[in-house]
């Protein structure tokens, strides 16, 4: 039976897991949620994640939510198919893997997801982006970046050299982040961008960037 | 040879480690840092953090650094002593171990946090804490904790009914928080409550919660 992933093709997290699933060549359905009407607060929904937060994976009778986690149990699991997103065999490339995995969740997305947000989501809201807001987190942003340029100097991908959930993690805010006035923070930086160039053009994002159009005209 | 752990046993994300080594019962040497001196943005420390923050643990040649990546490195390496703290045997409770800890991660880190930070560290910077701050993020504390309550009504821990990394994750800023006017956010909560007694009364976590004097007289 195929796996389920409840969530929108277009939604940052979403897409992460999606990511994560085409790059294990792993086959799932996606079942929409609509978020617009509330779906996602209401009570089946929530008796999948209480938080009432997509995406939701169920795998028969497994239910998960929160999308890092959800992608580790993918890429834990299916260890036989795809591409080997966190070295496994390896006990030290699979320690380099968690802890830039950790950097993302603690250190790039708390300053990336503000900026995304105000930049995209406040407009949908009404409310211009809050400029004290972006500047702030770009400050924030710019000293995690200033830490990847050298690293990326070192070894091609964030864990090592070899693309990892590390590198993959980062997509979905950077996808959006590249499309604001701010690019240039990733654009200025060479091995950054080098990087960001290699890891969006692999054929598994690029099957989800393509739904990526959160903000576009008509979403 | 024994692992080195670089911290102090007062701060939280050191302590979060320790009590994983505890529990997993390995020998470690804690190399203090003197963080008031800046030790740690200097070049040694920047060689085995870029990020210039405690802890960073080196077992032989490897070195590691966010608390959460090098305590579930520790969990996974030392399958065979102490507690499993992962569920590595069964892979449907150790998904549910990974769906909790990035709850702490994503959810309940975010929120405690800054009124931890308020209460102990403002004070030492010379300044009162902010109020505006503290309320803000104790209703997203709230709004977390009214999860908790109703999902430890149903398991006795958060991944199940096992105690894991999932719950120790949370013993740090806890710990502190219970020593703050607002501690009443838990012990309003029955099941938190109870959940609380519970895992703060381990031994592993005794041991390193008699060195978590920060805010005291003469720290
Ligand atoms: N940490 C969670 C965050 C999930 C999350 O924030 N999901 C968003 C979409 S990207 C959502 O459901 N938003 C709807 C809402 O906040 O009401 C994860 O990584 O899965
Ligand atoms: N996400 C990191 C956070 C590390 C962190 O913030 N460490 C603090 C002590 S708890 C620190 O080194 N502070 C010194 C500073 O910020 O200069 C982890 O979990 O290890």
């Amino acid at each position: 039976m195929a796996l389920k992933l409840y969530g929108i093709a277009m939604s940052t997290c979403t897409s992460r897991v999606m990511t994560c699933l085409h790059e294990k060549k792993v086959d799932f359905e996606l079942v929409p949620v609509n978020l617009f009407a509330g779906e996602h607060k209401q009570p089946p929904f929530l008796a999948k994640n209480p938080f009432g937060l997509i995406p939701v994976l169920e795998d028969g009778d497994l239910t998960l939510f929160e999308s890092r986690a959800i992608s580790a149990y993918v890429a834990e699991k299916f260890t036989e198919t795809g591409y080997d997103l966190i070295r496994y065999q390896n006990l030290k490339e699979a320690a380099q893997v968690r802890v830039w995995m950790e950097v993302e969740s603690q250190q790039y997305h708390p300053a990336i997801s503000p900026i995304v947000f105000q930049f995209f989501v406040a407009p949908l809201q009404g409310k211009t982006p809050d400029q004290a807001i972006i500047d702030e987190n770009l400050v924030k942003l710019g000293k995690v970046l200033d830490i990847y340029q050298d690293k990326l100097s070192h070894t091609k991908y964030l864990a090592g050299d070899f693309y990892s959930l590390a590198d993959l993690f980062h997509l979905p805010y950077t996808y959006y982040f590249m499309k604001t006035p701010c690019a240039n923070l990733i654009n200025d930086r060479p091995h950054v961008k080098a990087w960001w160039e290699d890891i969006s053009s692999r054929p598994a994002f690029q099957k989800v960037a393509s739904a990526m159009t959160f903000g576009e005209k008509g979403n």
